[in-house]
């Protein structure tokens, strides 16, 4: 694996690789303060929901080396991005440590490291899916830059390539932020890992055409009925999986399921700029425009979600398993 | 209706849109023989089924005039974009015109009188399946620019609009080429119909969320079993909008019907150049890329088709009407 992290903390210094200069450049800035994080996390320069979490982590760890008010970080953590779960979740548990008298550096450092054995967990579940010349689909990026060491979607496509298996990967571009063709089909490259660039809408073809095998996508939220919120287009992508008989797994930390919240009706979906659409493309100056972030996949076309806990057909099993293994 | 017609015959000179130039500038130019129109085809800035067709008719009406060879300019023209279908019916007409010594530039006229007609029917058939505040999508451009006058799929539109009702229409950006964004959307706002772009991965979404009421495409080709040839993503569209319920309808005037092709599978459909979709955006250099222009759309998801000979929902009904109304 040789693709860098998009997070380090080194030496005391918050690291972020800019995602929005990707493919063309390798940069990282060192964010100061929480408001920089915030900002970092809103403009897309640190995306993928792991990712954010982690980030936020540490955010929230430099608030508090900082003497910041740590009430007042992580409310601003919280708005950055409503939409993923890690974001929450990684706040509250940094809340949590301070109310306990914790050192919160550690406190990250822990959940950067769990989120690595994560990956590691999901990929090694899942590269059994991946057969000797498959044909795998892909959607956005959950990848090596959107979390912290494989990805999720991408962990399985990693450790298979370890183990020597030949396969071949389709990368949606995922407009409108192109994470498919600036990100995943960068670290693809950067890991050796043979792919074709699709547009998003080409996918249901090549599906037609029997040149899909399986599809394995992230997702920034899964609720406890199993739907699953990811980047837009990803509904679409599992519909027509379903009409075509291919296989749909949503790959997944279970810090990524919310229980707390019944379905993905329930999810508020994040509504982006125009300018994300319009900004790249020749259109018509001032046209209306919507800009979805996301969208709900029905947990009835998720053929199963790969977790580091394994593989579960039913959601509900991570949520039992979980609170077996986490007393 | 103040569409410009993309294609015109004045005083003895062909003049055409060049439709890559948009939404930025309208420009004609005057292609002064078949290698021009054939180029013109094959880069874009004449598309459209029907619109080529109609090209292809004034292109070998100038071989004829000009005095050169009409079997090699309809082999040049056959070949400028295999997938269309009123490309090889127009040459074939004036094929056939040539045998019976017609004058060729009256049979060009007629083929492009019998293309406004055309709209117009399927716009009177079209007009009243969108009702006063509802919302309907479309793909690509089947529009006034890809025809001749109301276009295909847009002509229920205008003809609604000119009605007096208010409805508003959600438009596709078309990736990669972006027809959606470039050109419907610069149509619609000619005409002043209210309109909102969307990236084509987002129409799910909004289906989910009820905001769709019904679906208007146009098409390449229609096959035998009312198998339909359109733009890559129109696939996608129809099984989507068939898990959620919402009507699709394929507008096309009956001369993109090819009984002669069984089914879709049947169809070559045109791989066109990876530069199309990495010229514009950020990625990989030298990246592998998959970019087929079409994909078939199963007859079953197709609601309807809306043809100058009325709303059909079985294709066979149009070609039994078509011999009995062309004896």
């Amino acid at each position: 694996m040789s693709v860098p992290a998009p997070i380090r903390w080194e030496n005391g210094r918050l690291l972020l690789l800019d995602q929005r200069r990707l493919p063309g450049r390798v940069v990282f800035e060192e964010p100061k303060d929480v408001e920089s994080v915030v900002r970092a996390i809103r403009q897309l320069r640190v995306r993928g929901a792991p990712a954010i979490g982690v980030a936020a982590a540490y955010a929230m760890a430099m608030a508090w080396r900082n003497g910041e008010d740590l009430r007042q970080a992580a409310a601003a953590l919280r708005q950055a991005r409503p939409t993923a779960v890690n974001l929450g979740w990684a706040v509250d548990r940094m809340l949590a440590a301070l109310s306990r008298d914790m050192d919160l550096i550690d406190e990250a450092r822990a959940v950067h490291e769990e989120d690595r054995a994560m990956c590691e967990a999901i990929g090694r579940h899942g590269a059994p899916l991946i057969e000797p010349g498959g044909r795998v689909l892909t959607h956005c990026n959950a990848g090596a830059l959107a979390v912290s060491h494989l990805g999720t979607a991408t962990a399985p496509m990693y450790l298979a390539h370890d183990a020597g298996i030949r396969f071949h990967v389709y990368v949606d571009e995922t407009r409108p932020v192109l994470q498919g063709s600036r990100l995943t089909s960068w670290e693809l490259t950067q890991a050796g890992i043979d792919h074709t660039l699709i547009c998003d809408s080409a996918a249901a073809h090549l599906m037609a055409d029997g040149a899909i095998d399986l599809i394995i996508v992230g997702a920034d939220r899964v609720t406890a009925n199993g739907d699953t919120v990811n980047k837009i287009g990803t509904r679409a992508l599992a519909i027509t999986a379903d009409y075509h008989g291919v296989p749909f797994y949503v790959a997944c930390p279970s810090s990524t399921l919310d229980p707390a919240t019944a379905t993905g009706s329930d999810v508020e979906i994040e509504e982006r700029p125009a300018a994300e659409v319009t900004g790249g493309i020749p259109a018509v100056a001032g046209v209306k425009v919507r800009n979805p972030a996301f969208d709900v996949t029905p947990a009835e076309l998720v053929t199963a979600y790969v977790t580091e806990l394994g593989i579960l057909e039913d959601i509900g099993d991570c949520l039992r398993r979980k609170s077996v293994s986490e007393p």
